[in-house]
C-alpha cells in the first residue's frame, strides 16, 4: 500500500519539472452529461499525459549510479514518452519498449526525445524490457506496478482536492491500476466523502472480474481501440490500493468511450486520445450514476493522438 | 466611440447568461512561440464563441415590443449562432442570413436553436437582412458596427484583465473590429500599459490598409479560409476604437493561420476554428515582436470546426 506521505514526498520531487494542470469547469457538457462538469487536464501536462509523474517520481529516486546505466521501460506510449523524457532531463539514456500496435504519433514523439525504440509483440513486451535491462544493467520503471510510480501518478490527485475540494465524484481510466490507484489513495485521504470511480476497456475487464472476484485475475488479450489501456491484469502493488479507495470500476464498449472523445472535442473543444475519454463514456452509457447538482471531475489523462486519427470521429453519433 | 462604462454596463446586462471563459497557461505552446503564452478560451463560450456576449447585449437593450417583432442578423456563423441562441432564451424569433460558404456544421447548430436561416451570396448578406427586417418589422443586429455589440465583446477583455492583470500583450483576430474594438477598449482603460495587437487575413487587409490611410478603406473580395474573418472594410462605428487602443493590426496568410490552428490541436488539445487562431500565425510568421518573458494572451474567439475540416490539418507542416 502507498501511503498519502509518499504521495506528498513525490510531490516535492517532482513538482519543479512538472506543471500544475488546470481543472476546467466544463459547462457546454452538462448537458449531456446530466451533472456538473470539470476536467483534470493532463493532457496539458508536459509530454501530453500524466506519466511522467509516476516516470519523474521513480528516476529521481534511483542513485546518480543507477542512473548512469540507463532507464528502460515497457509502454503502450505516454508512459515511454515519460521516460524519455525524464532521461533526457536527468542526463541519462532511455530504452522504451513499444507494442507494434502504438499509434506512430507516440513513437515519433518518443523518438524525437532521443531514447532509443524498440517493438515487438504486444505480450511480449515486459520480457523484452526485461532481457534489455540484463543486459545494460540499466533499471526497469515499470507502467504502474510500482510504489514509486503510483505515488507519482497520486500528484495529480493532490493538486484535482486542492484546485476543487468542493468534487463530489472523479472518474478515472483504469489500465494496470497505477493513474487511479494513486490519484484515490491521495483524494480520499484529504477528501474522504469524494466518490472515486474507475472507466476500463469492456475488451480487458481486468479491475471488474479482479474486484469481484477479491484477488488479481488475468483477462484474455482483446483488441480495444483503448490503446492506453492495454494490461492483462491489476498490477499486484496498485489492487490492494484499488480496492481499498475507489468505489467501483466499470468496463465501457469502445463505442462509447469514442462518443466521449468527440463530445469532448466538439462541445468541450478538448482534444485527448480515446483511452482518456473512456470515463466520459462510462457516464453516456449509463454506467455510473452521476446527478445533477453534483460535481463530477473527469481525469482526461493523456492527449497524444494524430490529426490522421480523427477522421475515426466523423461517424459517431452523439 | 464606446466607454469602459459602457462595457461595464454590458458585463452587468449579460453577465447571468454568459460563462467567464478560462484564461489557462499554454506551457507547451512557448517554445513555439518564443514567449510565455496564454489563452482565453472564448471558444468555450456559450454558442461556441465570443459572439453571443454582443448579440445579448443588443438584444437586452431591445424594449419588450422590438423584442416581440424578432432578432435579424447578417452572419458567416457565430453571430448568427449567438443570435439564434438570445433569441431563444428570450422568447422571440430569430432570422439569420448566412453566405452559401458557411461551413455545415455553422448553419446545423443555428437551425438547431430555432433560428430561419436564408443563404445567398457573400456580398449581398447585408442587403438581404435589411430587406427581411423592413419586412417583418424586426430588429437588424449588426455583426460588429453597433456600439452595443462592442461594448458586449469587450466584456471578454474586462474579464481578460481581471483573470491575467499581470499579461504583457493580447492579440486578437479582426474583421470588422467589433472583438477588437471593444476588447482594446477595456484592456487600456483598465491596464494602460498593456499592447494589444491585431491579426487578419491577408486576403482581407482591411484593416491594415485603413490605418494606413487614417480612414475605413474598402478592400476587394478575395477567397480566404478565415471564414469568420471576411469583412471587407471597418465598422464605421469600430475604426475610431481600433485606431484609439489597437498598436498593430497585420495581415497574416492563410499557411500561417492553419500552422496556429494545427499546434494549438495538436500541441495545446484546444480545438479552435481557423479564424480563431490566427493571432498565433501571425506570431508563426514572425510578424509581431515577442520577447521570451513576456506574457501573450491569444484571444481564442471560437471553436465551430467540424470533424471533417480537421482534415486539412494532416499536411500542414508546424
Amino acid at each position: 500500500m502507498i501511503s498519502i506521505q509518499e504521495i506528498r514526498q513525490a510531490r516535492e520531487r517532482i513538482q519543479s519539472y512538472i506543471v500544475q494542470t488546470p481543472v476546467l469547469r466544463m459547462h457546454t457538457l452538462d448537458h449531456y452529461l446530466n451533472c456538473e462538469v470539470y476536467i483534470k487536464a493532463e493532457n496539458m501536462q508536459v509530454t501530453g499525459a500524466f506519466k511522467l509523474r509516476g516516470a519523474l517520481n521513480r528516476a529521481l529516486s534511483l542513485s546518480r549510479e543507477e542512473l548512469e546505466r540507463g532507464l528502460v521501460c515497457a509502454s503502450s506510449g505516454n508512459h515511454g514518452r515519460g521516460i524519455a523524457y525524464a532521461a533526457k532531463l536527468l542526463g541519462t539514456k532511455a530504452t522504451v519498449v513499444m507494442p507494434n500496435t502504438a499509434p506512430a504519433v507516440k513513437v515519433q514523439a518518443i523518438r524525437a526525445l532521443g531514447a532509443e525504440v524498440v517493438q515487438c509483440e504486444a505480450s511480449e513486451r515486459f520480457q523484452v524490457a526485461e532481457r534489455i535491462c540484463e543486459a545494460q544493467g540499466a533499471t526497469l520503471i515499470p507502467p504502474y506496478n510500482d510504489e514509486f510510480v503510483m505515488a507519482g501518478q497520486g500528484t495529480a490527485g493532490l493538486e484535482l482536492g486542492e484546485q476543487l475540494p468542493e468534487v463530489n465524484t472523479v472518474i478515472l481510466p483504469v489500465s494496470g491500476g497505477g493513474l487511479i490507484g494513486g490519484v484515490s489513495a491521495a483524494l480520499k485521504e484529504t477528501l474522504p466523502a469524494v466518490r472515486v470511480y474507475g472507466a476500463e476497456p469492456a475488451a480487458l475487464p481486468r479491475y471488474s472480474q479482479s474486484l469481484a472476484a477479491g484477488e488479481p485475475t488475468q483477462v484474455p488479450y482483446q483488441q480495444t481501440l483503448a490503446d492506453a489501456l492495454v494490461s492483462q491484469q491489476p498490477g499486484s502493488k496498485c489492487f490492494p490500493v484499488v480496492r481499498t479507495y475507489v468505489d467501483r470500476v466499470v468496463p465501457v464498449s469502445d463505442e462509447f468511450m469514442l462518443k466521449g472523445m468527440k463530445l469532448l472535442l466538439t462541445e468541450g473543444k478538448i482534444l485527448a486520445e480515446p483511452s482518456s475519454c473512456i470515463g466520459i463514456g462510462a457516464v453516456l452509457q449509463g454506467l455510473l450514476p452521476v446527478d445533477r447538482a453534483e460535481k463530477v471531475c473527469f481525469v482526461i489523462s493523456g492527449g497524444s493522438v494524430g490529426i490522421s486519427q480523427l477522421a475515426m470521429l466523423e461517424e459517431v453519433v452523439l
